[in-house]
């Protein structure tokens, strides 16, 4: 069980073992284990509340702040949705023995490529205890053990949790230390960058790091890590209104892209206008940024424009070098005018961070240009950057969201936690 | 071209700009300028020889023995070899725009995952010149700049080779800076190591380093690279002789697993064998190892029967931890009795390097256990491991063989030299 194992790396090597057996595991014991968390959570409500409330207590001592306690804190609300989430990884489909490809080649070998579980996935999370359940369900379901290292603002919820998890898990029939919690004691002061470090070089036993965190938690582990990391994105994401335009879509998608959800990865920071709509648009979406106190950093050209239209609520600066490049997550938005498609496109490789990148148009040779030029996990055509999401993708849930080029890009789920191995059969083939 | 870009951070980045011309440059353009970098090859014999001529000389000098020298020597042959080798990438499927994968979402949105060029892939390699072309020319097929980084004792030759692939291949329509080479010039001491660790850190730039060299090479890139790196792979692969194996087909995948080509990484390094053939199959094999001069590295209950069978040519000693553990790459082979399959997945576990894993058997559940239970790229049932290969897979030529579980697992070709992106198509939809 988690709490009874002593080092980083007694810990791992568990959950290596318990690996081995789980990517051997059928479906339905998953499915079933999975359901035994969810009951679990609702039966133990209690013992969850009780160890969320020591957290809340210290958190209040410290004088975290408004924000974050309300990231920590958990009820009974919270707590059903945590375990309605898990019944809903119940109901995706294993990715685990899915056959991604597969042929006869000339010489008569039989070759499947198949997906298979990555083996040990470690999820670093800061304060929303919330992940420890939605993590370890989704690395269940695809087969893989979970290590996990929450914060220490959250130790009590997070030990507690994870608790849960594995004993509903083992109960049901996964292996011991198919769940386990590194630094799930009480706070331990100066032990955490340590552990952390550990953790970031069992290269012999974990598969893949997820920080769930910010630029600090990456820059600590970039330092630091041997086992492969990926790293969970910013998202500097642009609207490009076109020359060609549906300007009432425009307007719809440039507001729900950046209000909808402001503070997340796939919200728009920055609006590009072509100049032939400039006129015609930007009064229009400046106006709606106004009504909604959305600030505006701008460069010349839309300044330009403001300064004939602007309503006495519009708050606008001029954009500096600094704006282009932000990722405010916050109501704020550069706004910019450029000459053509092209200038564009440069624009975003020129500032963008690869996350979600869409256009606004009607020409099909421009939504065709963008959708070439745009060297990005998700590139939208008349639709919000919002949508980057796994859910709403069709893959599931999701643990994270990748810019990175290499393994996954873009919504990182259940086939994302996955490697894959050949399986190759013959009678007696030797190679000549 | 090459040899006119002064730093490897101006280089990168020239490739960078390069790359994003390439990504959209269609298949019969792409193809074009292979053919005219293989016509180049043949028709600029000449210089290659010339510039070869200059590293075989000061190779003499150096004395670096004749195993590197030959790797190190061009010929007429060996030069049209490498043409022919462009022009069979010629021939391979264009990786470029497939589409991987795509739907319809409950929404109305259409998403297509679409395979596209990773950017800027650099390769760092030793010795060998034919790489040089090799690689840039499975870059170049999958829409890649390459950024090759050779070693000084072939500076001659790579930076002819480099400057007649450059050279063609613009003439023939891919942008500047698609193909470049950093250390091309002659040798400067001291200057290897930083200039691999300013290209290793190019992360603006640079999307991919792919090393092809040995063990210092490896060292020194994990000490510094924060672009990402796929190591090459090494091999300690394994046959297992089950209970129930045809031993006549056993022998055969043993002796070709071991010595068609001892020096590579898909070469067996152990045979495993189950006791209840152990006596019946080890005198059989000792025998042929004895006749090919393989040297064995036997455990207690191999040299029992050894002792009663062995042919005075058998050269036998005893296994160390370090025999099972080792990657010979030589006419060596570690042979050790166990008692079950389970015994022999175990063994692999702890030894292997999760490249390539054989079992010969005639039972389908022993097949079946094996193929589940082994954790490696490729796992074979009744066939040598030595089909590990790009070409042998029908994925054409490979650039390297990856035992990494992330992105690419087994050969490295074009669609492992791909990333992937989301194309995502709306009439104006926004997120509720």
């Amino acid at each position: 069980m988690a709490t009874a194992v002593s080092s980083v790396a007694d810990t791992c090597a568990q959950a290596k073992r318990a690996a081995r057996a789980l990517a051997q595991i059928e479906t339905g014991v998953k499915d079933a284990a999975l359901e035994a968390i969810a009951a679990a959570l609702e039966d133990r409500m209690h013992e969850i509340l009780a160890a969320n409330e020591q957290d809340m207590m210290a958190a209040r001592e410290a004088d975290i702040g408004d924000a974050l306690l309300d990231r920590l804190r958990l009820d009974d609300t919270r707590i059903l949705a945590i375990a309605r989430a898990v019944r809903q990884i119940v109901a995706l489909a294993d990715p685990v023995g899915e056959v991604i490809d597969g042929r006869r080649l000339p010489n008569g070998l039989d070759i499947r490529k198949v997906r298979v579980p990555l083996g040990v996935v470690a999820v670093v999370y800061e304060a929303r205890p919330n992940v420890t359940i939605d993590a370890a369900a989704l690395c269940l379901k695809a087969g893989n053990a979970i290590v996990l290292r929450g914060s220490s603002s959250a130790a009590h919820s997070n030990a507690v949790l994870a608790r849960i998890a594995a004993e509903a898990a083992v109960a049901a029939g996964l292996p011991e230390g198919c769940v386990s919690l590194v630094a799930g004691g009480p706070r331990r002061p100066g032990r955490g960058r340590e552990e952390l470090a550990e953790l970031a070089t069992q290269q012999g036993s974990v598969d893949l790091i997820i920080p769930r965190g910010g630029e600090g938690l990456k820059q600590a582990l970039q330092a630091v890590a041997t086992v492969p990391v990926i790293y969970a994105a910013s998202g500097n994401c642009h609207v490009y209104v076109d020359a060609s335009a549906d300007l009432d879509q425009a307007l719809a998608i440039v507001i729900n892209a950046k209000t909808q959800r402001p503070g997340v990865c796939n919200a728009a920071e920055t609006l590009l206008v072509h100049e032939h709509v400039a006129a015609a648009f930007l009064p229009r979406v400046l106006q709606a940024f106004a009504a909604v106190r959305v600030a505006v950093r701008a460069d010349r050209r839309t300044r330009a424009i403001a300064a004939d239209c602007a309503s006495s609520d519009l708050i606008i600066e001029d954009a500096t070098d600094e704006d282009w490049a932000s990722e405010y997550l916050a109501p704020v938005i550069a706004v910019g005018v450029v000459d053509s498609g092209e200038e564009a496109i440069a624009h975003i490789a020129r500032y963008g961070s690869g996350h979600s990148e869409a256009i606004v148009t009607r020409d099909t040779a421009a939504a065709r240009a963008f959708q070439l030029g745009v060297d990005a996990a998700c590139v939208y055509v008349n639709a919000s950057t919002r949508f980057t999401d796994g859910g709403e993708f069709g893959m599931g849930a999701e643990i994270g969201n990748s810019t990175q080029k290499l393994h996954a890009r873009g919504p990182i789920a259940l086939r994302e936690l996955c490697t894959f191995k050949y399986l190759i059969e013959g009678d007696g083939h030797v190679r000549h």
